[in-house]
């Protein structure tokens, strides 16, 4: 059996995203067990009707709530009701219980990850590692996109190591293609930390490392992992998303311009539907927060049920692969590197 | 009468594209004159056959050729007689010229610029300032796109500056929104350098600052000018413009699969037009040098007619609108500011 938290006060569609995605995985998954952390009595009214397996569903009560602008040391310092904290601090003392997925405030489950749960052995920092969809239908791996914007060649190097083990081990990529986020395609290009890194990953013998990536190439389907500083990672990610939310949605609007457009757009309804569903990072999971010592995966705050599920898929499959224990491994390897 | 420097060798479509663009511009404006450099015999070729007026076109014969793995430091040094370089020279020595245009290589322009032309008075460092259109009709610019990878404070605060007065003076917009581009909008999000920068552009009264820019928001129509150093900034532009080609590319690609689709976008064929030349580049002209002694405008590679005309429209508004001498009023107001 393998014990999941769902943390279930923090998103937008709480608590009925994580309960319903919750739902929807115990059902998938016969060897799942789910612990639900929030408010006992919400969490109840919430699951009222619903059919399940109540032997493989525990709710935790943990009714304290973590406020938008308060700061994330603070939550780990004086939240430790709150549904979050609540799950962070039990992944930490239960040996049982595997992983947890989140859906809230990433600064406060950031810090409450590395402050109470620790790094794998022989990992600098964990890094988040959201996944993109591709134009010929494959996905990319982006590490890191936030958890640190200061980083150094050795730090990119795990982030490398850790996002290529995970596609490969989650996603059964073999040998991923890893590639370093950079200004150009030469290996001269950028600052000294990008050179530095360059060389490094090309020493790196665990690595299949392809070179430098423009950001204008994260979904042509060349590569299926980006390594990137915390801020350029960010940019990146947020830009590649949110220009094509706006693109289709400035579509969208074109579209009702025009009585024209409308019919034509009535005879290509399934295929908008299908670039809609295409584009929507509710399909694709979380971001996973990869080096704690415990797996810890994030759902974007507006995610709904099937956003959910796959964030707990994905902490499954993590745990199913054994991938901790293959970082540590592989990690150890290059422990002689100054760091 | 506006004299600009058109460099005819170095883009994917030369000398079709330069000189065809240069004599779309003559047209356009009675007091503007081009000089091009590059071939003589394959320019004169090119011109053959063509009406335009005589007297406000000359060629300055430059028949060297830049390879495209020569270093921008050798090609400075070595290629006196390049298209390019004869170009940069002349902007340098003639007080009558004011500007130049070019579609060569970027490394190779902005060393030769900065080595041969040098900076606005009080300018720590030249930056690329590219457009992009929004979402609701307007435009963008970023500023640093990737001329300087590494920056300080004052850097970015110089770029705010010059880009805002670029915004305003090229393209009328009165009191340019200016953001910062950043990993999330709270004034304490990111790094040093972008909490530092957020308090120096919050103390700048020239700008119209407006707090930090999540990537994802670059089209929204909300920003008129983003400061980004130019790694960042690099990433947020090529992602930015990557995805819509990338998505629309998809589109049309989904679109021939079924017959139904056909018959659809049949119907919505001028919508789909305006989409592409919406998300083209090459109408939105090039990538403004703001801040060396002379105005130098770079088009993209692949630029074609139409792109390179629309360069040297920017050229010549920047010139008129005497852009530079307003950068250097501006910029003196914080030279106490310890660089």
């Amino acid at each position: 059996m393998i014990k999941i938290l769902v943390d279930c006060f923090g998103g937008d569609h709480c608590p009925e995203a994580p309960v319903n995605g919750a739902l929807a995985a115990l059902r998938v998954n016969p060897d799942l067990q789910l612990l639900l952390t929030g408010d006992e009595t919400l969490l109840k009214k919430e699951l009222e009707g619903k059919e399940y397996d109540a032997a493989r569903l525990e709710i935790i009560h943990a009714p304290e709530v973590i406020g938008c602008d308060e700061k994330p040391t603070d939550v780990v310092r004086l939240k430790r009701n709150s549904s979050m904290m609540k799950a962070i601090i039990l992944l930490r003392d239960r040996d049982d219980i595997a992983a947890m997925v989140s859906t809230g405030s990433t600064g406060a489950l950031v810090t409450g990850a590395l402050v109470r749960l620790g790094r794998i052995p022989g990992v600098i920092r964990p890094a988040f590692c959201p996944i993109l969809p591709t134009m010929n239908g494959g996905i990319v791996g982006i590490c890191d996109s936030g958890a640190n914007v200061e980083v150094t060649s050795a730090h990119l190097r795990q982030f490398a190591i850790m996002a290529s083990l995970y596609l490969e081990n989650v996603y059964g990529i073999k040998k991923p293609r890893t590639a370093l986020l950079n200004v150009g395609k030469e290996a001269e290009k950028g600052d000294d930390l990008r050179r530095e890194t360059y060389k490094l990953l090309q020493e790196t013998e665990s690595l299949h490392f392809v070179g430098n990536m423009e950001s204008r190439d994260l979904l042509s389907g060349n590569y299926d992992v980006v390594v990137a500083d915390g801020f350029s990672g960010n940019v990146l990610v947020k830009a590649t998303e949110g220009t094509a939310l706006e693109l289709l949605k400035k579509i969208k609007k074109d579209i009702y311009s025009r009585t024209l457009y409308k019919m034509g757009a009535l005879l290509m309804s399934r295929m908008f539907k299908e670039e809609k569903a295409f584009m929507n990072y509710q399909n694709y999971g979380g971001s996973v927060l990869l080096g704690t010592s415990k797996v810890v995966v994030k759902g974007h705050g507006s995610s709904k049920a099937v956003a959910v599920e796959k964030c707990i898929e994905q902490a499954y499959k993590m745990e199913v692969s054994r991938l901790s224990g293959k970082i540590e491994t592989e990690i150890a390897k290059y422990e002689h590197y100054d760091v």
